[in-house]
């Protein structure tokens, strides 16, 4: 198995969490996302992954682009343990709040609508910053609102096992530390938060962790 | 079965399209999203669905936000027909091109999205639209490309049967006509909505055959 990752993406850091979770060893292939206009964006790369997106997952054949899409991938093939309960209703619960980050937030904040606001819509990076945050707050307020609703076991979104949208949940939360959002409004996805990137699996996935890091 | 649907929200169309595949009857109860600065803000909505998004789909007790969340749950729950293929890579594909859609497109062009391009960031009706016109450029021309690299059999993003990707696709053509993008460059994408707009499923589900069609 093999990641073309980056170590600041937070799609790719969500992939190695479930990777890292399953027991599953895999070549890590840095693309860096700055550098030379963006290696995710040359011609050997668009030819294996036409999205122009990190991460992409190889299995063999099998080449995956979009990490949800990758992780439900690991979750068919690689059952143990689950990142899913069992019940359909509670699967629904969790990707719904994967959804909240993965459709709400992420999509935002990405790098290339970063740049979208300065060039051409010539924001300053006060604005940009405001941006970031804005969409941050609408998307942990809504989380932290379904937390406080149908609470976990206090370090878990959902239940009392590590699932779908834990994975999801940390890198949002580095990212928005990143960003010096204000967390405070949200003690439940902290304290959540705070329990799960101790854990090996997470720590390990973790951006400073890599050996494309800065 | 109930939905919280407006006429014009692609992420319901989508769930009606799901719901009319599957040969479900469902209850249509219509959230305007401008009426009364949004009914889906409204803190009897919000009590239901704390995302304050539209779709909410109530199935007896379990509620589910999240278009994609509800869809797979209809598939966990009403397997027949399939919306997703049976093999793990194939449905890996497919959860990958719809994500293309959920997560690099229509996220992006949400209609709270183009407020805040107005309100704050002062930007007019040209500069919205280009905006709106870049992100469906940016997507649809992802999917055209991964549609060439390997195509279905041309009435179908995947395979030869509709999947969770075309369910995506077509309100999101829907939305690209709406707002005069240019599809001349995704002949592949617009052949296959051109066939899937006519199945019945669909053409039910669409914007202008809702009860709360303006």
């Amino acid at each position: 198995m093999q990641l073309y990752t980056y170590f600041r993406s937070s799609a790719a850091y969500r992939v190695r969490i479930a990777l890292n979770l399953k027991g599953l060893e895999y070549e890590s292939l840095p693309r860096h996302l700055t550098r030379d206009g963006g290696e995710h964006r040359h011609a050997d790369y668009l030819a294996m992954n036409p999205q122009g997106l990190i991460p992409l997952f190889v299995d063999g054949e099998v080449q995956i682009a979009q990490s949800l899409a990758i992780i439900e991938y690991l979750e068919e093939t690689h059952p143990e343990p689950p990142l899913l309960p069992r019940a359909a209703a509670a699967r629904a619960r969790v990707r719904s709040l994967a959804l909240v980050i993965a459709c709400e937030i992420h999509p935002l904040n990405n790098l290339r609508v970063l740049n979208y606001l300065r060039t051409p819509l010539g924001h300053d990076s006060t604005a940009v910053s405001e941006w970031y945050r804005h969409w941050v707050a609408c998307g942990l307020g809504a989380l932290e609102a379904e937390a406080a609703r149908a609470p976990g076991d206090q370090r878990h979104l959902v239940g009392s096992a590590v699932t779908l949208a834990d994975i999801c949940l940390v890198p949002q939360m580095y990212n928005a530390r990143r960003f010096a959002c204000d967390l405070t409004p949200y003690p439940r996805l902290s304290e959540i938060n705070a329990h799960l990137e101790e854990l090996p699996a997470f720590a390990r996935a973790a951006p400073e962790a890599q050996p494309d890091a800065v």
